[in-house]
Parts: C-alpha cells; sequence; structure tokens
C-alpha cells in the first residue's frame, strides 16, 4: 500500500474568547502567525464575516491549506490543517492557534488522504 | 448532547481525468457549479496552480468552504465539503464533481464538527 498523500488535522475548540472568534482581523492575524510557526509557505488567504456573527478563513498554503469558522454564540471554532508532504509542522499550528483562541478544550483527529 | 454545528464530508477521488485536475480554470467552473447544484450560496473563491503540477482551490461559502487539492500524477482529488445548517446538499456536490472529474472510485467519510 502507498503512503498516503496528505495529513489532515481537525481540531474542535471549545471555551474560546467570544469577542476574537468575532475579529476577522485578528484571527487573520492568528492564522498567518500559525502557519509560519508551522514552517508552512502562505500563497493566499480569504476571511469573511458573517452576519450577524461569525468568522470563515482560509489560508492557502504551498502544502495546502488551513481554515477555521468560527461561532462566537458557542465560543467555538472548527480549524482544519491539511498538507501534502511532511514538512508542515501541525502541533505547532495547532499549539499556536490553541493558545491564541484561549481555547479550554480541544479535540483533535488525524486523518490520512489520498 | 447538543446537535452537532457542522457536517463535513471528506471525499477521496480516484482514478480522475489527470488533464482535468491540473486545469484550474476547469475545476474552478466544476466546484462553483457544484457548490449551486447544492444550494450553496458562494461569497468568494481562491484556485492556485502548483509547479511541477497539482490545484488547490478553496469555494467560500455563507454555509462555510468547499475545498479540493488534486495530484494529477496519481489521478487523485481531495475534496472537503463543510457546512453549518442543514440546508447544503452534501451528496448534490459529491455527485457533480465526481462526474466531473471522472472519477472511477470515491471514498466518502461523513463527519460531524462542534
Amino acid at each position: 500500500m502507498d503512503a498516503p498523500l496528505a495529513r489532515h488535522t481537525l481540531l474542535e475548540l471549545h471555551g474560546c474568547d467570544a469577542a476574537l472568534l468575532n475579529a476577522p482581523g485578528d484571527l487573520k492575524a492568528l492564522l498567518l502567525e500559525a502557519v509560519r510557526r508551522g514552517h508552512g509557505t502562505i500563497v493566499t488567504d480569504v476571511f469573511h464575516t458573517f452576519s450577524p456573527h461569525g468568522v470563515s478563513g482560509v489560508v492557502v498554503i504551498a502544502e495546502s491549506h488551513v481554515a477555521v469558522h468560527t461561532w462566537p454564540e458557542h465560543g467555538y471554532a472548527a480549524v482544519d490543517i491539511f498538507s501534502c508532504g511532511s514538512t508542515l509542522d501541525h502541533a505547532a499550528i495547532r499549539d499556536w492557534i490553541r493558545a491564541g483562541l484561549r481555547a479550554d478544550r480541544v479535540e483533535s483527529r488525524e486523518l490520512t488522504r489520498g
């Protein structure tokens, strides 16, 4: 059997700072810095704020993508870290985002793709 | 226990048309039409071509996102369909992309988030 082509980490972050989850500029800065700390190469990003609340953000990286969707009313954020190759440090990205969002509790699933 | 906040479908599409997997314009048209058929509301999109081959694309939708990463050299595409609420028709999106990429084989995982 061939090695998987990509790794995918799915994070459920609970008990986050609700104001941060509704601040697209802060979320963008947090995700971009997390990607840098994971040694990712940023290609582009898009962040969108929903009415009445919530933000969706995707950072396209040379290794694939990091995405966040937030539910400020639940103090919850879903984060996906998807990468081909073995260079992206998923744990470093997770830890930076977890600390930045001040999450009380994080569930992590590690899947392979391809 | 509260209902999950979001649904996430992870697709592994094998045996795809390799030329299509390396054509960002065609992939973009395919994903946008798939989202429309799934009753999604398109917010914005970003598609990026890698050297020597492969495309990453993300469509941000009001319901969350649809992402694709392709490996033309393996005839493989990974697709993620992530949505809050219950209105997005994941199966319609999956079927449209599967047909469009002419995939021989599709593995599908359905996860809940939040």
